[in-house]
């Protein structure tokens, strides 16, 4: 029999990946959520069943099938909303996974939880490439949430038993993804107003590090296959790219040459440099695929024809 | 105007202390939490104002007053508890905090919250007298939840400008409580059975740090009033007592000459020696008063008569 996972925001950015990913290799996949996807949609999407509501213990126990892999996709939308809205923040992002953790824990039988984290869990530091061992310390509601939500796997890990691995993703884009940097980069360049400069937030020598969606979502199955119990895996290339590097090379994408400048001011809670290192998801076999050049290309094809 | 002071879980063991501390000293004294309570015992125990239900962000923004200062002592019950059902014990120690954070952040005037919380967030050390600088690293449940709540202290200080302090007790004790060791022990010596001889859990040499609630409530009221914002204090008294110790005093109190042995198991989640450096409370002016012979006359003497 087929193995089942069940996707969390599996109609979200980052979940429709991971769906696709699982789809393809076989698995039985259900979602759980928000978003409204008829079963046709969902179908297309690889989501053999979508249930559209919260991630509450009470919906994830009335589930039809008890799933062998659960990753947690769902999650909060950003530091800027999380310094707005910190009290639901706080609700996507840690009460979800302790619902997700509870309905692991009450299970008759036992189900790998991958906690889909972030980059933001390691706050600023001057380090070039971050292990997973540099010491949590998160600049922003969204980073402290979501080291609150590793927390919570570690102690029902330690406590119940109950099996989990951490990714934090650094920057992942990829067709789709219509927030963030490259969305709003895409969409000002491409305006009707045709600008002839554009200034962005920050100093431009902020550094990302840029990793496909089809590539993340290979590590997460990966890691929800083969990850040992409590490991915490980096979701990174490797590859540090300044802010006004990225924005040049899609500005070329998008055949968009005005003039880019920056306005040299930093933004509450978005750390300056952020690098992985990659050895443990090395250790997984995985080497990501996507090269930065292909993903703006891939990224700019999808903008325009979604416009 | 008097000042106003919120007490969640004003109705609980150390929530009334506190009640009865800010009520002598002239406050206004409101509170919020489970517990039914007429107006007249209420006003009995110095709550002026007692709102039965949970801590909610819609039940504390209904509230008529504005406190000055808001003392979180409600929350989780044990550790054992929380081993048993952490899913509640998660809800009871950091939704409810997020929920004061929250109150205080939308709020018009400014609060000064007052987190208590404990000494099982430093977990197992082998530190003579733990200071408020080691690192956290609790061994249960109840001791992750607690440092999660004092996580979002720090969040809302640092991102929305809320003040709070937060107390790690030790163990508290004193007229009222109903729960661990001491209550168990004279309930056990004092059983219809008249047992010759008890046995205890672990090795008897664990150590604690005893402290009456008198003192723990004095304390509460003093970082109120005057702890500068985002500091962690200890609440203990910096003795350390081993469990054989105490239990052999309270035989002696409660008149009890049987035998009391150690069953060697060690309970999960308990750490083995727990003592505060008490550098930062001295600093707010703060010295225990009862002293630990006091203080056990005092806890069997209200214990034979609540019998």
């Amino acid at each position: 029999m087929n193995k089942t996972v069940l996707i969390t925001g599996a109609h979200g950015f980052l979940g429709r990946y991971c769906a696709a990913e699982f789809c393809r290799q076989g698995y039985r996949v259900m979602g759980i959520g928000h978003g409204s996807w008829d079963n046709a949609a969902a179908a297309a999407a690889g989501v053999e069943m979508w249930v559209e509501g919260s991630i509450t213990l009470e919906n994830l126990a009335s589930l039809p099938l008890r799933p062998d892999i659960i990753v947690h996709a769902a999650g909060s939308r950003s530091v800027s909303y999380s310094l707005s809205n910190p009290m639901q923040d706080f609700e996507s992002s840690v009460t979800t996974t302790l619902a997700v953790l509870e309905f692991a824990r009450l299970a008759a039988h036992s189900m790998r939880i991958v906690l889909i984290s972030s980059a933001a869990v390691y706050g600023s530091t001057d380090i070039n490439r971050i292990t997973e061992d540099t010491p949590a310390c998160p600049t922003s509601p969204y980073g402290i949430h979501k080291h609150m939500a590793e927390q919570l796997c570690s102690s029902y890990r330690q406590h119940f038993g109950v099996e989990s691995t951490v990714i934090r993703f650094f920057s992942v884009f990829g067709p789709g993804l219509r927030k963030q940097l490259l969305w709003e980069a895409c969409c000002r360049m491409s305006s009707a107003e045709a600008p002839k400069s554009l200034e962005f937030f920050g100093t431009g020598n902020e550094t990302r590090d840029w990793l496909h969606a089809r590539d993340a979502a290979l590590l997460v199955r990966l890691a929800g296959e083969y990850a040992h119990d409590g490991l915490v895996i980096n979701g990174g290339t490797g590859e540090a790219i300044s802010v006004s590097d990225i924005i040049e090379r899609l500005a070329a994408e998008m055949g968009w040459s005005g003039r880019i400048s920056f306005n040299k001011i930093v933004r509450n809670g978005d750390p300056e440099h952020l690098c992985a290192d990659c050895v443990r998801s090395g250790h997984l076999g995985w080497v990501p695929s996507v090269s930065l050049s292909d993903g703006l290309a891939d990224y700019t094809a999808w903008f325009r024809g979604s416009e």
